[in-house]
Protein backbone atom coordinates (compact mmCIF):
# COMPACT_ATOMS: atom_id res chain seq x y z
CA UNK A 1 0.00 0.00 0.00
CA UNK A 2 1.36 3.11 -0.59
CA UNK A 3 0.88 5.77 1.62
CA UNK A 4 -0.21 9.62 1.55
CA UNK A 5 2.03 10.92 4.39
CA UNK A 6 5.23 11.23 4.63
CA UNK A 7 7.98 10.35 7.65
CA UNK A 8 9.27 12.77 9.26
CA UNK A 9 11.95 10.02 10.90
CA UNK A 10 13.20 8.01 7.90
CA UNK A 11 13.92 5.31 10.79
CA UNK A 12 10.33 5.41 11.84
CA UNK A 13 9.85 1.25 11.64
CA UNK A 14 12.69 0.31 13.84
CA UNK A 15 11.52 2.83 16.29
CA UNK A 16 8.08 1.89 15.99
CA UNK A 17 9.18 -1.49 16.81
CA UNK A 18 11.36 -0.72 19.27
CA UNK A 19 8.61 1.42 21.18
CA UNK A 20 6.04 -1.77 20.74
CA UNK A 21 8.39 -4.08 21.53
CA UNK A 22 8.69 -2.41 25.15
CA UNK A 23 4.82 -2.53 25.45
CA UNK A 24 4.83 -5.67 28.14
CA UNK A 25 1.04 -5.72 28.01
CA UNK A 26 1.14 -6.92 24.08
CA UNK A 27 3.14 -10.14 24.78
CA UNK A 28 1.19 -10.73 27.77
CA UNK A 29 -2.31 -10.88 25.62
CA UNK A 30 -0.02 -12.30 22.55
CA UNK A 31 -0.33 -9.62 20.36
CA UNK A 32 2.37 -8.68 17.75
CA UNK A 33 3.50 -5.94 14.82
CA UNK A 34 1.88 -7.19 11.99
CA UNK A 35 2.45 -4.14 9.37
CA UNK A 36 4.43 -0.34 9.96
CA UNK A 37 3.98 2.26 7.10
CA UNK A 38 3.91 6.04 7.32
CA UNK A 39 0.98 6.76 9.45
CA UNK A 40 -0.98 2.83 9.24
CA UNK A 41 0.15 0.26 11.65
CA UNK A 42 -1.85 -2.89 11.75
CA UNK A 43 -1.39 -5.43 15.02
CA UNK A 44 -2.93 -8.96 15.45
CA UNK A 45 -3.76 -10.62 18.15
CA UNK A 46 -4.52 -14.36 18.28
CA UNK A 47 -7.56 -15.61 19.88
CA UNK A 48 -7.16 -16.90 23.83
CA UNK A 49 -9.73 -18.09 25.74
CA UNK A 50 -8.21 -16.42 28.51
CA UNK A 51 -9.15 -13.00 27.09
CA UNK A 52 -12.87 -12.94 26.84
CA UNK A 53 -16.09 -12.04 28.80
CA UNK A 54 -18.45 -13.84 29.84
CA UNK A 55 -20.29 -14.69 26.89
CA UNK A 56 -16.71 -16.51 25.60
CA UNK A 57 -16.05 -13.21 22.49
CA UNK A 58 -12.48 -11.35 23.24
CA UNK A 59 -12.86 -8.73 26.19
CA UNK A 60 -13.85 -4.93 24.90
CA UNK A 61 -11.20 -3.68 26.82
CA UNK A 62 -8.65 -6.36 25.11
CA UNK A 63 -9.85 -4.96 21.64
CA UNK A 64 -9.08 -1.55 22.96
CA UNK A 65 -5.29 -2.30 23.59
CA UNK A 66 -4.93 -3.82 20.44
CA UNK A 67 -6.78 -0.90 18.80
CA UNK A 68 -5.14 1.84 21.32
CA UNK A 69 -1.61 0.40 19.87
CA UNK A 70 -2.48 0.17 16.41
CA UNK A 71 -3.82 4.50 16.47
CA UNK A 72 -1.09 5.35 18.47
CA UNK A 73 1.98 3.81 16.29
CA UNK A 74 0.10 5.06 13.20
CA UNK A 75 1.00 8.31 15.19
CA UNK A 76 4.10 7.66 15.89
CA UNK A 77 5.93 6.54 13.01
CA UNK A 78 4.80 9.70 11.55
CA UNK A 79 6.49 12.14 14.51
CA UNK A 80 9.85 13.50 14.52
CA UNK A 81 12.71 11.22 15.72
CA UNK A 82 12.75 12.99 19.53
CA UNK A 83 8.78 12.98 20.53
CA UNK A 84 6.66 10.73 22.63
CA UNK A 85 3.54 9.72 21.68
CA UNK A 86 0.89 9.83 24.30
CA UNK A 87 -3.09 8.72 23.85
CA UNK A 88 -5.38 11.77 25.22
CA UNK A 89 -8.99 9.62 24.75
CA UNK A 90 -10.55 7.68 22.19
CA UNK A 91 -14.19 6.37 21.65
CA UNK A 92 -14.87 2.86 20.66
CA UNK A 93 -18.12 1.86 18.95
CA UNK A 94 -18.43 -1.99 19.16
CA UNK A 95 -20.15 -3.16 15.96
CA UNK A 96 -20.24 -6.94 16.16
CA UNK A 97 -19.38 -9.80 18.85
CA UNK A 98 -15.43 -10.44 18.64
CA UNK A 99 -15.26 -13.96 17.92
CA UNK A 100 -12.51 -15.46 15.58
CA UNK A 101 -9.44 -16.88 15.08
CA UNK A 102 -7.39 -13.74 14.78
CA UNK A 103 -8.39 -10.19 15.29
CA UNK A 104 -6.81 -7.35 13.12
CA UNK A 105 -6.66 -3.65 14.16
CA UNK A 106 -5.57 -1.64 11.50
CA UNK A 107 -4.68 1.99 12.80
CA UNK A 108 -4.79 5.31 10.51
CA UNK A 109 -3.27 8.70 11.41
CA UNK A 110 -6.90 10.65 9.41
CA UNK A 111 -4.72 14.27 10.53
CA UNK A 112 -1.70 14.92 11.72
CA UNK A 113 -0.03 17.87 13.15
CA UNK A 114 2.73 18.86 15.38
CA UNK A 115 1.38 18.22 18.41
CA UNK A 116 -2.25 17.00 18.13
CA UNK A 117 -2.72 13.81 15.93
CA UNK A 118 -6.12 12.10 15.27
CA UNK A 119 -6.04 8.74 14.17
CA UNK A 120 -8.51 5.76 13.98
CA UNK A 121 -8.51 2.06 14.18
CA UNK A 122 -11.22 -0.80 12.73
CA UNK A 123 -11.07 -4.11 14.38
CA UNK A 124 -11.54 -7.17 11.78
CA UNK A 125 -12.42 -10.68 13.23
CA UNK A 126 -11.04 -13.37 10.80
CA UNK A 127 -12.67 -16.89 11.03
CA UNK A 128 -12.27 -20.00 7.79
CA UNK A 129 -10.76 -17.18 5.85
CA UNK A 130 -13.43 -14.54 5.79
CA UNK A 131 -13.12 -10.89 7.25
CA UNK A 132 -16.00 -9.27 9.40
CA UNK A 133 -15.64 -6.06 11.13
CA UNK A 134 -16.07 -5.81 14.63
CA UNK A 135 -15.25 -2.68 16.30
CA UNK A 136 -13.98 0.93 15.44
CA UNK A 137 -11.65 3.87 17.16
CA UNK A 138 -11.77 7.66 16.63
CA UNK A 139 -8.90 9.11 19.35
CA UNK A 140 -6.55 11.97 19.73
CA UNK A 141 -2.79 11.50 19.92
CA UNK A 142 -0.36 13.95 21.66
CA UNK A 143 3.30 14.41 20.74
CA UNK A 144 5.33 15.31 23.21
CA UNK A 145 8.68 16.65 22.75
CA UNK A 146 11.96 16.94 25.25
CA UNK A 147 11.91 20.59 27.42
CA UNK B 1 -22.85 4.47 50.44
CA UNK B 2 -27.32 4.07 50.09
CA UNK B 3 -27.60 3.81 46.34
CA UNK B 4 -30.41 6.13 44.66
CA UNK B 5 -31.33 2.95 42.34
CA UNK B 6 -33.81 -0.20 43.57
CA UNK B 7 -32.79 -3.62 41.84
CA UNK B 8 -35.43 -5.15 39.86
CA UNK B 9 -33.88 -8.49 40.69
CA UNK B 10 -32.95 -8.71 44.71
CA UNK B 11 -30.21 -11.50 43.65
CA UNK B 12 -28.31 -8.78 41.91
CA UNK B 13 -24.97 -9.36 43.67
CA UNK B 14 -25.04 -13.13 43.10
CA UNK B 15 -25.97 -12.75 39.44
CA UNK B 16 -23.07 -9.83 39.10
CA UNK B 17 -20.27 -11.99 40.86
CA UNK B 18 -21.16 -15.11 38.60
CA UNK B 19 -20.90 -13.38 35.37
CA UNK B 20 -17.72 -11.52 36.32
CA UNK B 21 -16.57 -14.90 37.54
CA UNK B 22 -16.84 -15.97 34.04
CA UNK B 23 -14.52 -13.34 32.46
CA UNK B 24 -11.82 -15.31 32.02
CA UNK B 25 -9.90 -11.82 31.02
CA UNK B 26 -10.30 -10.39 34.58
CA UNK B 27 -8.31 -13.71 36.24
CA UNK B 28 -5.84 -13.20 33.65
CA UNK B 29 -4.46 -9.90 34.35
CA UNK B 30 -5.72 -10.26 38.05
CA UNK B 31 -8.52 -8.19 38.78
CA UNK B 32 -11.45 -9.07 41.03
CA UNK B 33 -15.10 -7.48 41.87
CA UNK B 34 -14.29 -5.07 45.22
CA UNK B 35 -18.00 -4.02 45.59
CA UNK B 36 -21.27 -4.53 44.29
CA UNK B 37 -24.19 -2.20 45.38
CA UNK B 38 -27.35 -1.14 42.68
CA UNK B 39 -26.01 1.13 39.63
CA UNK B 40 -22.73 0.83 41.30
CA UNK B 41 -19.98 -1.30 40.78
CA UNK B 42 -16.37 -1.37 41.47
CA UNK B 43 -13.47 -3.41 40.09
CA UNK B 44 -10.06 -3.60 41.35
CA UNK B 45 -6.55 -4.55 39.64
CA UNK B 46 -3.02 -4.29 41.10
CA UNK B 47 0.11 -3.07 39.14
CA UNK B 48 1.60 -5.61 37.40
CA UNK B 49 4.76 -4.76 35.38
CA UNK B 50 3.27 -7.09 32.35
CA UNK B 51 0.21 -5.16 31.91
CA UNK B 52 1.99 -2.22 30.65
CA UNK B 53 2.95 0.31 27.81
CA UNK B 54 5.82 1.71 26.54
CA UNK B 55 6.78 4.00 29.59
CA UNK B 56 5.82 1.71 32.48
CA UNK B 57 2.23 2.84 32.90
CA UNK B 58 -0.82 0.49 32.61
CA UNK B 59 -2.09 0.36 29.35
CA UNK B 60 -4.85 2.35 28.55
CA UNK B 61 -6.56 -1.14 26.72
CA UNK B 62 -6.02 -2.34 30.04
CA UNK B 63 -7.57 0.62 32.14
CA UNK B 64 -10.24 0.58 29.69
CA UNK B 65 -10.67 -3.20 30.32
CA UNK B 66 -11.49 -2.66 33.85
CA UNK B 67 -13.80 0.52 33.20
CA UNK B 68 -15.75 -1.30 31.04
CA UNK B 69 -16.40 -4.18 33.42
CA UNK B 70 -17.16 -1.26 36.36
CA UNK B 71 -19.80 -0.08 33.77
CA UNK B 72 -21.39 -2.73 32.53
CA UNK B 73 -21.70 -4.77 35.94
CA UNK B 74 -23.27 -1.19 37.59
CA UNK B 75 -25.99 -1.80 34.58
CA UNK B 76 -25.87 -5.37 35.03
CA UNK B 77 -26.86 -4.67 38.55
CA UNK B 78 -30.21 -2.69 37.49
CA UNK B 79 -30.97 -5.15 34.75
CA UNK B 80 -33.58 -7.85 35.32
CA UNK B 81 -32.87 -11.21 35.90
CA UNK B 82 -33.46 -12.71 32.39
CA UNK B 83 -31.42 -9.96 31.07
CA UNK B 84 -28.02 -10.23 29.27
CA UNK B 85 -25.58 -7.08 29.23
CA UNK B 86 -23.91 -5.59 26.16
CA UNK B 87 -21.45 -2.93 26.24
CA UNK B 88 -22.91 -0.84 22.39
CA UNK B 89 -20.28 1.91 22.87
CA UNK B 90 -17.52 4.08 25.35
CA UNK B 91 -15.19 7.02 25.42
CA UNK B 92 -12.23 7.18 27.73
CA UNK B 93 -10.00 10.13 28.28
CA UNK B 94 -6.88 9.65 29.54
CA UNK B 95 -6.28 12.70 32.62
CA UNK B 96 -2.38 11.18 33.91
CA UNK B 97 -0.20 8.37 33.75
CA UNK B 98 -2.12 5.09 35.17
CA UNK B 99 1.09 4.79 37.85
CA UNK B 100 0.37 3.44 41.28
CA UNK B 101 0.12 0.22 43.39
CA UNK B 102 -3.39 -0.65 43.06
CA UNK B 103 -6.37 0.90 40.16
CA UNK B 104 -9.49 0.76 41.31
CA UNK B 105 -12.47 1.26 38.39
CA UNK B 106 -15.58 3.07 39.70
CA UNK B 107 -18.42 2.41 37.52
CA UNK B 108 -21.99 3.93 38.26
CA UNK B 109 -25.11 4.04 36.06
CA UNK B 110 -26.16 7.97 35.74
CA UNK B 111 -29.75 7.30 33.15
CA UNK B 112 -31.07 3.56 33.35
CA UNK B 113 -33.59 2.12 30.83
CA UNK B 114 -35.65 -0.80 29.14
CA UNK B 115 -33.21 -1.40 27.51
CA UNK B 116 -30.52 1.54 26.77
CA UNK B 117 -28.49 2.12 29.92
CA UNK B 118 -25.67 5.44 30.06
CA UNK B 119 -22.99 4.54 32.33
CA UNK B 120 -19.57 6.30 34.01
CA UNK B 121 -16.68 4.78 35.07
CA UNK B 122 -13.58 6.44 36.96
CA UNK B 123 -10.59 5.24 37.40
CA UNK B 124 -8.31 6.42 40.79
CA UNK B 125 -4.55 4.95 40.95
CA UNK B 126 -3.52 4.68 44.61
CA UNK B 127 -0.21 4.68 45.82
CA UNK B 128 1.20 5.40 49.94
CA UNK B 129 -2.45 5.78 50.74
CA UNK B 130 -3.30 8.67 48.27
CA UNK B 131 -5.86 8.96 45.58
CA UNK B 132 -5.59 10.43 41.98
CA UNK B 133 -7.93 10.30 39.20
CA UNK B 134 -6.35 8.92 36.24
CA UNK B 135 -9.34 7.96 33.51
CA UNK B 136 -12.75 8.85 32.83
CA UNK B 137 -14.97 6.36 31.24
CA UNK B 138 -18.57 7.33 29.43
CA UNK B 139 -20.11 4.57 27.86
CA UNK B 140 -23.76 3.07 26.77
CA UNK B 141 -24.94 -0.16 27.66
CA UNK B 142 -27.66 -2.56 26.32
CA UNK B 143 -29.97 -4.47 27.90
CA UNK B 144 -30.65 -7.73 25.39
CA UNK B 145 -33.77 -9.83 26.49
CA UNK B 146 -34.36 -13.42 25.56
CA UNK B 147 -36.74 -13.77 22.65
CA UNK C 1 -23.44 6.26 -6.09
CA UNK C 2 -25.03 2.82 -5.74
CA UNK C 3 -25.12 1.66 -1.87
CA UNK C 4 -24.69 -1.73 -0.11
CA UNK C 5 -27.64 -1.13 2.02
CA UNK C 6 -31.75 -2.22 0.38
CA UNK C 7 -34.09 0.16 2.16
CA UNK C 8 -37.25 -1.62 3.95
CA UNK C 9 -39.54 0.88 3.11
CA UNK C 10 -39.68 1.61 -0.71
CA UNK C 11 -40.59 5.03 0.13
CA UNK C 12 -37.52 6.18 2.11
CA UNK C 13 -36.33 9.08 -0.05
CA UNK C 14 -40.12 10.89 0.79
CA UNK C 15 -40.33 10.18 4.59
CA UNK C 16 -36.56 11.59 5.49
CA UNK C 17 -38.10 14.26 3.35
CA UNK C 18 -40.45 15.59 5.52
CA UNK C 19 -39.00 14.24 8.69
CA UNK C 20 -36.41 16.67 7.64
CA UNK C 21 -39.09 19.39 6.48
CA UNK C 22 -39.96 19.35 10.35
CA UNK C 23 -36.58 20.15 11.71
CA UNK C 24 -37.13 23.55 12.21
CA UNK C 25 -33.94 24.34 13.34
CA UNK C 26 -32.69 24.05 9.42
CA UNK C 27 -34.44 26.48 8.06
CA UNK C 28 -33.37 28.60 11.42
CA UNK C 29 -29.99 28.59 10.14
CA UNK C 30 -30.38 28.02 6.63
CA UNK C 31 -29.26 24.43 6.03
CA UNK C 32 -31.24 21.95 3.49
CA UNK C 33 -31.01 18.30 2.36
CA UNK C 34 -28.85 17.54 -0.50
CA UNK C 35 -28.74 13.88 -1.12
CA UNK C 36 -30.82 10.81 -0.15
CA UNK C 37 -29.92 7.60 -0.58
CA UNK C 38 -30.02 4.38 0.93
CA UNK C 39 -27.70 4.61 4.43
CA UNK C 40 -26.21 7.82 2.85
CA UNK C 41 -27.39 11.26 3.50
CA UNK C 42 -25.86 14.93 2.58
CA UNK C 43 -27.08 18.03 4.20
CA UNK C 44 -25.86 21.67 3.13
CA UNK C 45 -25.21 24.44 5.03
CA UNK C 46 -23.76 27.85 3.46
CA UNK C 47 -21.81 29.91 5.87
CA UNK C 48 -23.18 32.42 7.63
CA UNK C 49 -22.05 35.09 9.94
CA UNK C 50 -24.10 34.68 12.19
CA UNK C 51 -23.28 31.09 12.70
CA UNK C 52 -19.60 31.69 14.30
CA UNK C 53 -17.80 31.00 17.24
CA UNK C 54 -15.39 33.74 18.29
CA UNK C 55 -12.61 33.34 15.71
CA UNK C 56 -15.48 33.71 12.69
CA UNK C 57 -15.29 30.08 12.19
CA UNK C 58 -18.93 27.96 12.25
CA UNK C 59 -19.22 27.02 16.00
CA UNK C 60 -19.08 23.23 16.83
CA UNK C 61 -22.54 22.84 17.79
CA UNK C 62 -23.76 24.20 14.44
CA UNK C 63 -21.27 21.65 12.42
CA UNK C 64 -22.80 18.97 15.00
CA UNK C 65 -26.58 20.55 13.99
CA UNK C 66 -26.04 19.22 9.99
CA UNK C 67 -23.99 16.31 11.17
CA UNK C 68 -26.16 14.49 13.46
CA UNK C 69 -28.75 15.01 10.94
CA UNK C 70 -26.75 13.47 8.62
CA UNK C 71 -26.22 10.56 10.61
CA UNK C 72 -29.72 10.57 11.94
CA UNK C 73 -31.56 10.52 8.59
CA UNK C 74 -28.90 7.76 6.95
CA UNK C 75 -30.28 5.70 9.47
CA UNK C 76 -33.51 6.50 9.16
CA UNK C 77 -33.83 5.57 5.11
CA UNK C 78 -33.35 2.27 5.85
CA UNK C 79 -35.54 1.47 8.87
CA UNK C 80 -39.08 0.28 8.47
CA UNK C 81 -41.93 3.21 7.73
CA UNK C 82 -43.70 2.84 11.21
CA UNK C 83 -39.74 3.90 13.22
CA UNK C 84 -38.96 6.94 14.46
CA UNK C 85 -35.14 7.85 14.63
CA UNK C 86 -33.67 9.13 18.05
CA UNK C 87 -29.86 10.04 18.37
CA UNK C 88 -28.21 8.10 21.34
CA UNK C 89 -24.74 9.35 21.75
CA UNK C 90 -22.41 11.21 18.89
CA UNK C 91 -18.69 12.17 19.21
CA UNK C 92 -17.05 14.29 17.04
CA UNK C 93 -13.15 15.26 15.93
CA UNK C 94 -12.85 18.68 14.91
CA UNK C 95 -9.94 18.52 12.43
CA UNK C 96 -9.44 21.85 10.56
CA UNK C 97 -11.21 25.40 11.63
CA UNK C 98 -15.12 25.65 10.03
CA UNK C 99 -14.15 28.22 7.35
CA UNK C 100 -15.24 28.16 3.69
CA UNK C 101 -18.61 29.11 1.53
CA UNK C 102 -20.11 26.05 2.15
CA UNK C 103 -20.48 22.93 4.07
CA UNK C 104 -21.47 19.51 3.43
CA UNK C 105 -22.10 17.18 6.01
CA UNK C 106 -22.02 13.08 4.58
CA UNK C 107 -23.77 10.90 6.99
CA UNK C 108 -23.63 7.16 6.18
CA UNK C 109 -24.59 3.78 8.29
CA UNK C 110 -22.02 2.26 9.22
CA UNK C 111 -23.29 -0.81 10.93
CA UNK C 112 -27.32 -1.32 10.25
CA UNK C 113 -29.17 -3.22 13.04
CA UNK C 114 -33.14 -3.76 14.37
CA UNK C 115 -33.05 -1.21 16.64
CA UNK C 116 -29.00 0.00 17.05
CA UNK C 117 -27.33 1.62 14.13
CA UNK C 118 -23.82 3.19 13.77
CA UNK C 119 -23.19 6.01 12.07
CA UNK C 120 -20.64 8.14 11.03
CA UNK C 121 -20.30 11.67 9.48
CA UNK C 122 -17.68 13.82 7.40
CA UNK C 123 -17.86 17.01 7.24
CA UNK C 124 -16.23 19.82 3.89
CA UNK C 125 -15.88 22.97 3.81
CA UNK C 126 -15.84 23.97 0.24
CA UNK C 127 -14.42 27.13 -0.84
CA UNK C 128 -13.34 28.11 -4.30
CA UNK C 129 -14.01 25.09 -5.68
CA UNK C 130 -11.76 22.53 -3.20
CA UNK C 131 -13.36 20.60 -0.63
CA UNK C 132 -11.16 19.99 3.02
CA UNK C 133 -12.33 17.97 5.66
CA UNK C 134 -13.08 19.91 8.74
CA UNK C 135 -14.85 16.94 11.40
CA UNK C 136 -15.80 13.79 11.70
CA UNK C 137 -18.58 12.06 13.75
CA UNK C 138 -19.24 8.90 15.18
CA UNK C 139 -22.51 8.40 16.34
CA UNK C 140 -25.05 5.58 17.41
CA UNK C 141 -28.75 6.16 16.96
CA UNK C 142 -31.75 4.20 17.85
CA UNK C 143 -35.05 2.92 16.03
CA UNK C 144 -38.18 3.47 18.22
CA UNK C 145 -41.36 1.31 17.20
CA UNK C 146 -44.89 2.16 18.20
CA UNK C 147 -45.86 0.19 21.04
CA UNK D 1 -19.81 28.16 44.65
CA UNK D 2 -16.27 28.01 45.73
CA UNK D 3 -14.15 26.88 43.59
CA UNK D 4 -11.28 24.39 43.77
CA UNK D 5 -9.26 26.08 40.76
CA UNK D 6 -7.12 29.34 41.07
CA UNK D 7 -7.28 31.26 37.37
CA UNK D 8 -4.05 32.47 36.60
CA UNK D 9 -5.72 36.00 34.58
CA UNK D 10 -6.97 37.71 37.64
CA UNK D 11 -9.31 39.29 34.65
CA UNK D 12 -10.63 35.91 33.92
CA UNK D 13 -14.58 36.94 33.97
CA UNK D 14 -13.75 39.91 31.48
CA UNK D 15 -12.23 37.73 28.69
CA UNK D 16 -14.76 35.18 29.11
CA UNK D 17 -17.64 37.68 28.90
CA UNK D 18 -15.96 39.45 25.97
CA UNK D 19 -15.00 36.44 23.94
CA UNK D 20 -18.94 34.81 24.60
CA UNK D 21 -20.23 38.01 23.23
CA UNK D 22 -18.08 37.45 20.04
CA UNK D 23 -19.48 34.47 19.28
CA UNK D 24 -22.67 35.64 16.62
CA UNK D 25 -24.69 32.47 17.54
CA UNK D 26 -25.16 32.75 20.81
CA UNK D 27 -27.25 35.57 20.29
CA UNK D 28 -28.66 33.45 17.07
CA UNK D 29 -29.92 31.09 18.68
CA UNK D 30 -30.96 33.77 22.29
CA UNK D 31 -28.21 32.15 24.57
CA UNK D 32 -26.40 33.96 27.18
CA UNK D 33 -24.07 33.91 29.82
CA UNK D 34 -25.58 32.88 33.24
CA UNK D 35 -22.49 32.67 35.14
CA UNK D 36 -18.18 32.64 35.02
CA UNK D 37 -16.71 30.81 38.09
CA UNK D 38 -12.88 29.36 37.98
CA UNK D 39 -13.55 26.91 35.91
CA UNK D 40 -17.29 26.50 35.99
CA UNK D 41 -19.41 28.20 33.52
CA UNK D 42 -23.13 28.36 32.71
CA UNK D 43 -24.88 29.18 29.27
CA UNK D 44 -28.30 29.32 29.53
CA UNK D 45 -31.04 29.03 26.24
CA UNK D 46 -34.82 29.56 26.57
CA UNK D 47 -36.90 27.00 24.82
CA UNK D 48 -37.56 28.51 21.25
CA UNK D 49 -39.27 27.13 18.55
CA UNK D 50 -37.39 27.25 16.14
CA UNK D 51 -34.33 24.99 17.30
CA UNK D 52 -35.94 21.82 17.44
CA UNK D 53 -35.85 18.67 15.70
CA UNK D 54 -39.32 17.07 14.19
CA UNK D 55 -40.50 15.79 17.55
CA UNK D 56 -40.74 19.48 19.00
CA UNK D 57 -37.54 18.98 20.94
CA UNK D 58 -34.43 20.90 21.03
CA UNK D 59 -32.06 19.78 18.19
CA UNK D 60 -28.74 17.71 19.93
CA UNK D 61 -26.74 20.14 17.48
CA UNK D 62 -28.31 23.07 19.55
CA UNK D 63 -27.71 21.27 23.03
CA UNK D 64 -23.90 20.63 21.83
CA UNK D 65 -23.69 24.60 20.87
CA UNK D 66 -24.48 25.68 24.34
CA UNK D 67 -22.58 22.78 26.29
CA UNK D 68 -19.42 22.90 24.24
CA UNK D 69 -19.63 27.17 24.98
CA UNK D 70 -19.93 25.69 28.53
CA UNK D 71 -16.77 23.55 28.61
CA UNK D 72 -14.96 25.95 26.71
CA UNK D 73 -15.15 29.07 28.81
CA UNK D 74 -14.94 26.61 31.78
CA UNK D 75 -11.51 26.20 30.36
CA UNK D 76 -10.44 29.22 29.10
CA UNK D 77 -11.14 30.56 32.15
CA UNK D 78 -7.97 29.44 34.33
CA UNK D 79 -5.90 30.10 30.72
CA UNK D 80 -3.44 32.92 30.93
CA UNK D 81 -4.67 36.01 29.11
CA UNK D 82 -2.45 35.20 26.03
CA UNK D 83 -4.09 32.37 25.04
CA UNK D 84 -6.64 31.34 22.81
CA UNK D 85 -9.27 27.97 23.45
CA UNK D 86 -10.24 25.48 20.85
CA UNK D 87 -12.11 22.52 21.15
CA UNK D 88 -10.63 19.11 19.92
CA UNK D 89 -13.58 16.83 20.16
CA UNK D 90 -16.13 16.28 22.36
CA UNK D 91 -18.44 13.66 22.93
CA UNK D 92 -22.44 13.73 23.95
CA UNK D 93 -24.88 11.09 25.23
CA UNK D 94 -28.46 12.34 25.56
CA UNK D 95 -29.97 10.77 28.13
CA UNK D 96 -33.88 12.54 27.85
CA UNK D 97 -35.90 14.33 25.19
CA UNK D 98 -34.56 18.25 25.59
CA UNK D 99 -38.28 19.32 26.23
CA UNK D 100 -38.38 22.24 28.73
CA UNK D 101 -38.66 26.15 29.38
CA UNK D 102 -35.03 27.08 29.92
CA UNK D 103 -31.85 24.61 29.23
CA UNK D 104 -28.93 25.12 31.42
CA UNK D 105 -25.59 23.60 30.46
CA UNK D 106 -23.11 23.76 33.26
CA UNK D 107 -19.28 23.37 32.00
CA UNK D 108 -16.71 22.38 34.38
CA UNK D 109 -13.37 21.75 34.08
CA UNK D 110 -12.22 18.35 34.99
CA UNK D 111 -8.47 18.61 34.16
CA UNK D 112 -6.24 21.42 33.75
CA UNK D 113 -3.28 21.33 31.53
CA UNK D 114 -0.55 23.92 30.68
CA UNK D 115 -1.99 23.05 26.82
CA UNK D 116 -5.01 20.37 27.04
CA UNK D 117 -7.90 20.79 29.52
CA UNK D 118 -10.39 17.97 30.13
CA UNK D 119 -13.87 19.50 30.64
CA UNK D 120 -17.09 18.29 30.98
CA UNK D 121 -20.89 19.70 30.43
CA UNK D 122 -24.18 19.10 31.99
CA UNK D 123 -27.43 19.93 29.97
CA UNK D 124 -30.50 20.53 32.63
CA UNK D 125 -34.24 21.34 31.30
CA UNK D 126 -36.37 23.37 33.48
CA UNK D 127 -40.40 23.42 33.52
CA UNK D 128 -42.34 24.39 36.36
CA UNK D 129 -39.38 25.14 38.54
CA UNK D 130 -38.12 21.64 38.58
CA UNK D 131 -34.78 20.45 37.01
CA UNK D 132 -33.98 17.58 34.63
CA UNK D 133 -30.87 16.03 33.76
CA UNK D 134 -31.05 16.00 29.32
CA UNK D 135 -27.63 15.57 28.35
CA UNK D 136 -23.96 15.30 29.55
CA UNK D 137 -20.65 16.18 27.70
CA UNK D 138 -17.32 15.07 27.70
CA UNK D 139 -14.56 16.89 25.83
CA UNK D 140 -11.01 17.89 25.14
CA UNK D 141 -9.84 21.53 24.75
CA UNK D 142 -6.65 22.96 23.77
CA UNK D 143 -4.89 26.15 24.65
CA UNK D 144 -2.95 28.06 21.93
CA UNK D 145 -0.51 30.43 22.80
CA UNK D 146 0.73 33.01 19.78
CA UNK D 147 3.86 32.39 18.62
Amino acid sequence: MSSQFEPRDPDFKKRVSQSFAEQAVMSTIGAHLAEVNPGRVVVELPYRADLTQQDGFIHAGISSTIMDSACGYAAFSLMPAEARVLTIEFKINLLAPASGEVFRAVGQVRKPGRSVFVAESELFASAAGSDKLVATMHGTLMAVYPE
